[in-house]
């Protein structure tokens, strides 16, 4: 749905440069966004920045880590620049999806049914509310959504969760592994039609070099570019620049 | 079936500028048309806006919607500039698709019957005459293809449901969404078999830009432009232009 | 079989413009055909437009269709310049597929077994007897394939209802609904091999216009050109144009 | 395996222009080859004209058809040029499939276990036998391999007929339906390992035109070609010209 | 692991002109390589003249062929110009699979277990050793992996197959069927991992022309060429020539 | 997660010229790193050399082979110039997998459980504590995620080994097998998300030619060049070059 720059609704800005500028300002605050793209393309490393970015404006932050231990994931945000040890002790809360799914009572499940979708959702927000958090990343989703194991619990987990964000105000990242060689926005093809936004990651192969680029596909609520960028990992964080032109 | 143009039939229009030159007038009054492609290509801005121009010609329509909220929806709309707050109040009504299923009686069922895609037609068809909607749009029509399960039950749905809207003279949008990195006009197959028209939203790679496309693939009762157009959503609603000539 | 221009074997004009003489004539008489392709490819404007050049010449068509209702196929062949409406009354019979299904006793099966698959040839025999038509059309098969569930079954179906029809010097067009994306002549693969022809409708996208195509891939009886031809859907019906040479 | 041009082993001459000398003199007397393709390239006529050349030299010959009644292939028959009626009574026999099915005692069973497979290979091999037939077309093999069902059972059967077929000394044609849009030499994916030799039917689209190719994939026991050719059907038979060159 | 040139290992030399200098000397004694391509690519003509190169050298060879009876083989193997009639009988031995599946016990079963699995091995390496045989073809053991039906017993059977010849000194070529079509190098994909090495055949379409390949893909123990190279079956055998250059 | 050249975190130096620099000192101390390609493409070459360069510096190395006997790998190991034998006896243990799958328990089953997976993990890790290993190979995986036969419990196995390596200071090497023809990381498509880096081989076919390639594609806790490299095996070990630049 089109929406005029510069007109209503408050944004959240990702203070990733460049990304803020694609999307007229920022993420539409409230929106839940899917981060997808294959492996390396740099998932985790901007879900972390637009939490880290966060916590520099005041905002608490929480992420939700599928696979990396705590210990890991803050050995791995030393370098930056930018980052200021006390802050991340403050203002950013880890936490391991075990615990979540601990607290939901669906740890013993295989399958994750109906009943342990909501427990799941309560459990997420929970948490987002106990710790006043207003920005929110969950890496991955992609083994919550094995578990759900039907199309539509997929969808009903998604869009149930991001009513629940909306309505205390959390602006989410959902990063979703997609299988290298896939052309798809998603394994299970699904998730992006109920998010708010889409934020596609990818490989450019060029004279034998593997660039990474960023494409806003979809964002509810504000208009946006949705050219691609080549995104740049560096000391000084995520950086974006144009694909073909040489100004902006 | 080819039809001269200026010919009988009564046409309603879209209002979206470019869409009803293409189809010679509109879509033929009465049809159910599938809106499909992948997601972020604008299928519900394509959608909210033909129920909008509905409303402005004094028709009422009524939007039901699969994932958004009728809050998160009507949160989007206001931006555009021709939006008149009351106007929605008065001709425009929205609707959860759970609300649809409660009505039919199907909200515990995970795959619906025969039985229930008879209740599911009649629970729609009931609140356009309630609402004596002219103008129809469900915002998608895939989870509820995904629980009738079969093939069969699809094309049953799909026809059915055109047959009783034709006797109401309701004209219906019926979203479809297609998962990304897919060739094909629906995730079934054959949705687009059995309804009257197919309209195609999609992607085009050009210079790094993604650029919108819409193509009508097929309306019956008209002949019409099976050119691709480029989809652009501005804060005047959506517009089309065409692929390589200047002019028109 | 290759066989001599001009020689044995009364032909069948479908009275469209360029098929008939890409066919040498027409259709070998008592043949059956496979016409298929995606939608919106004008597999039922050809299909009906064969009725009515039947009609027009005196003889007796009968159109069986699995989706639209006979009203709306009515409503839609209006607008032909060609079109005397008494003449549909005379001539030409519409009926639903469930009316043929109720006839053989099947209508309330989910597969349709070896027993039910005669049953089905018989009941549409008995009509094209009755009738004494000459045409016959059945838009679509492909719902009837996917009842018959085996492969088998369907080349059982095909060429006990191809050899029946031959009986009875009844040339008919069996419509195959192809899903987008697909560069196959049927959605099982079999319905080609055992049909008596193909004609194979296809889309070409040429500077960003959605052409429509015609092919005929193969007819038993006859020598033919396969040759990739424009299809155009006009007021004074199906045009066709070669697809690269200027004149003919 | 390699064999010197002019060595030992009698040859089956196909009769059909071309092919012979593609082959060094013919099919290897004994081989029992697949010829594959997909609908519309040609299989039926060039086996159909394998066996009247056969008849033509005095060779018995036998034509067992899956789909089309012996009726229909005889009316098929008649434009060729050098067709002589008598010779069809005399020389060649037609049978269908649910003749021999019958004489196997396997037409009720839906699959076709390990001791049907053995009444059926025994069962053709008794027609052969009983009509003294040289040359064998099975026309085609695809419906008798789905009711196989398993690869096991497809190699067993293929391999055992084709060794009883050599110990009779009668050369055998399988034909063998490839569904559209495969770039396979057949459906199961066996058939060619377990044959003798593979005779590749295609199509090749050439600025708008559909051509007939012919390809001798493998041929054991003589050395060959494996070039592609233009087949063309016409009233003189089937033609093979070489695709690219002007002579031979 | 790389070896450099003329060092340790004694080696097999394949007598395949050309094939032994792109393996720098021929394949390392003892080991298991996997002859893969689709049909008609020479997988076989390649097998039969590895066995009788080692029969000139005075090494027994056994060949194991799945679906040719050793007549039909023999009776293949006449023309070559450098075959002597005596050899054949002294030095190489035929089987056919079957015999090996009645020593092992497993003709009767449908799918081979852990335990027929061993016993498999067993019968033919007992004929290895019965025999004295120092080379080993078995043609093909695509119809022994469908019948192992899991990749774990196809990996089981494959790398303890060649431990167990490695031990008796048997260097051996196991012929693979790969579905044409498919870019693959095994059907499985797994028989290509834990074979020593893999020569893979191919089809290179060129100019209406369809040439064999070669290519050595790998072979552990040595260094050697990876570049594809059009492999020629001539009554002189096999013959390789590089691909784009003209001398080596 | 970028990190600041020479910034904090010990290296592990791969000492294969070339690979280090990629990493910008080699791959962070501890760091799982699936190392994955198809067929020939040189993954235990690459895996072996890191295990030996290790070796030389005074790491010891633990090589677990699914495959290969240590018999044969110790065999493939002597031509490399730099080899030292007394060195491979002292510093490098060969072990089989099976050898773990009895320590683990879980020789005889089918499925590994759960409880399989962490005695599993266990038992790898005991390996590692005994033998006081600070580098590890497993060559390969594969077979192990397929008897774990869910996208979960590989998710678990991979990430749960990886935290324990982690915590013992073990930097490990994970081979993988990619079937040839797939454009995926991995045969299950979730290895390579759980896994801290992620080493690329290919086959790049130029001129006939079918050169092996390296790429970084991922690599937690360092920033690294994703450019493609040529891989080259000669004996003195493994060579990487630039792919189209000639210095570096």
């Amino acid at each position: 749905m089109a929406k005029a720059e510069g007109s209503g609704g408050e944004r959240c800005q990702t203070g990733i440069d460049g990304l803020d500028s694609i999307l007229n300002g920022g993420i539409p605050r409230g929106n839940t966004t899917l981060v997808t793209g294959t492996c390396g393309t740099g998932k985790t490393s901007l879900s972390l920045e637009f939490i880290i970015h966060g916590a520099e404006e005041g905002e608490v932050g929480l992420f939700i880590a599928a696979t990396e231990t705590p210990e890991k994931l803050r050995g791995s945000m030393i370098p930056y620049d930018f980052l200021k040890p006390k802050m991340l002790e403050e203002k950013i809360g880890f936490m391991r999806l075990e615990e979540i799914y601990d607290a939901a009572g669906v740890a013993r499940e295989v399958v994750i049914d109906d009943k342990g979708l909501k427990s799941l959702i309560k459990a997420i927000v929970d948490q987002v509310k106990r710790k006043k958090a207003k920005r929110l990343v969950v890496d991955s989703i992609t083994s919550i959504c094995a578990r759900l194991s039907t199309e539509d619990r997929i969808r009903d987990f998604i869009s149930g969760f991001s009513d629940a964000l909306a309505k205390v105000d959390c602006t989410a990242l959902l990063v979703s592994e997609v299988p290298s060689g896939s052309s798809n926005y998603s394994p299970y093809g699904v998730e992006e039609a109920v998010s708010d936004g889409v934020v596609l990651l990818g490989n450019l192969e060029r004279q034998g070099d593997l660039l990474r680029t960023l494409q806003v596909v979809k964002m509810r609520g504000t208009t946006h570019s949705r050219a691609k960028y080549i995104l740049d990992l560096t000391s000084a964080g995520v950086l974006l620049a144009p694909l073909l032109k040489g100004g902006d």
